[in-house]
């Protein structure tokens, strides 16, 4: 039972929540029951698990958590990057600097279609601790890719507010990428360069000036993966 | 020029931080000049507008500040709540608890349909400062409405992964409300007792346990509302 906080594997976990030192060891940590759960049934294994009580004292693990309520276990595993290719349908995502909104995509991308989270330029980290608790454990199932948009071998259809095409109208066949931007920036000029539709989501004309991200992803998955499924 | 952090204004600021004081007062607080402009364009009339530099020293408006980077701008607004009914599309809410996905489905609802987002039982704080950024000032335009769903008039569809019926193949007219329970606990017995539809998002059969539920309001609303309003 460990009962320092200079500890070797605390000082890893905090360590974590930095950025940089995620990026250098290719490691990130979980809190929960739920996220250590789910990286079992994905059959991924940790470099480290700490439970309350059993391997570490209780208040030490509390102090490493980031849950203003503590929590029961900490595991710490290798980040794991997809190869995107060979899936009917994959997201491709531009300046989602939120990580909430990356996480919670991760999740309906792993619900509604069959491949990775592709992130381009300025997206947030997918291993940081708010992306990985907005995941809800998808993280491990469907692990993110990092590529180019133009490296992606299939159909792009870019989603931007003031196309002409509604994303219904879209005729869609397998591969397909679903490219979004981030809310304020959008997707580049070089995304919508290499788009082969350009289609937006109509909204109503007293509405707010755009969707939340991950609501626009979460549309896209289910008008266009499901309809190309043949169960639309 | 306010100087003092002892300032009334600045304490019914600091104060409306807390639930129990914005039910006791009716008000809320906003910070940002989005927001700020978000309520002018919806015809909404500031009760307190302090701005840094202006009606108060900068270094206090930080100190009064959510935000970890300070704000150029804090309004204090009374809050409204919409009455249910004439509208063609609603969305009902239980056990929504996170502030955050009841603000971003008040944003999506403001995009999608016409109905304000009503809450049942369970519900976050519409007016707590993390659901009103979520909103991105939709909560202005469209303020959410509280009623118990056997008071709604109108055709009850419940979303609820067990389901048999997808939700593309819900027949629907209007007046239509989509009810959504939160992520933990769904919708309780008694709103699936009154649904006159009872319908699932399908989700691939390797995916995670269910979808972000302002994910699912996303699509429901896209699915159920632009099909209704006859342009899908």
């Amino acid at each position: 039972m460990i009962t320092s906080p200079d500890n070797q594997h605390l000082k890893t976990i905090r360590g974590l929540r930095e950025k940089k030192v995620r990026s250098r060891t290719g490691l990130f940590a979980v809190e929960g029951e739920d996220l250590v759960a789910a990286a079992e049934a994905a059959g991924i294994t940790a470099e480290i698990v700490l439970r309350g009580g059993v391997d570490v004292e209780q208040t030490l693990l509390d102090r490493a958590s980031l849950l203003g309520s503590g929590t029961r276990v900490i595991g710490v595993y290798r980040q794991h990057w997809a190869s995107p290719g060979g899936a009917a349908v994959t997201v491709y995502l531009e300046n989602v600097g939120d990580p909430g909104n990356l996480g919670t995509i991760i999740r309906t991308a792993h619900a509604l279609c069959d491949g990775p989270v592709v992130l381009g330029p300025g997206c947030a980290d997918p291993y940081s601790p708010k992306a990985v608790r907005a995941s809800m454990g998808s993280i491990f199932a469907r692990p993110p890719a990092r590529a180019a948009l133009g490296d992606l071998s299939a159909t792009k259809v870019c989603l931007d507010g003031s196309a002409e095409l509604d994303l219904r109208a879209v005729g869609v066949s397998p591969p397909l990428v679903i490219c979004l931007g981030g809310e304020r920036s959008g997707l580049g000029p070089e995304a919508l360069a290499l788009a082969d539709r350009t289609a937006r989501i109509t909204m109503a004309g007293d509405g707010p000036e755009s969707l939340n991200v991950a609501a626009a992803a979460a549309i896209a998955l289910h008008e266009l993966g499901n309809r190309m499924a043949g169960d639309g």
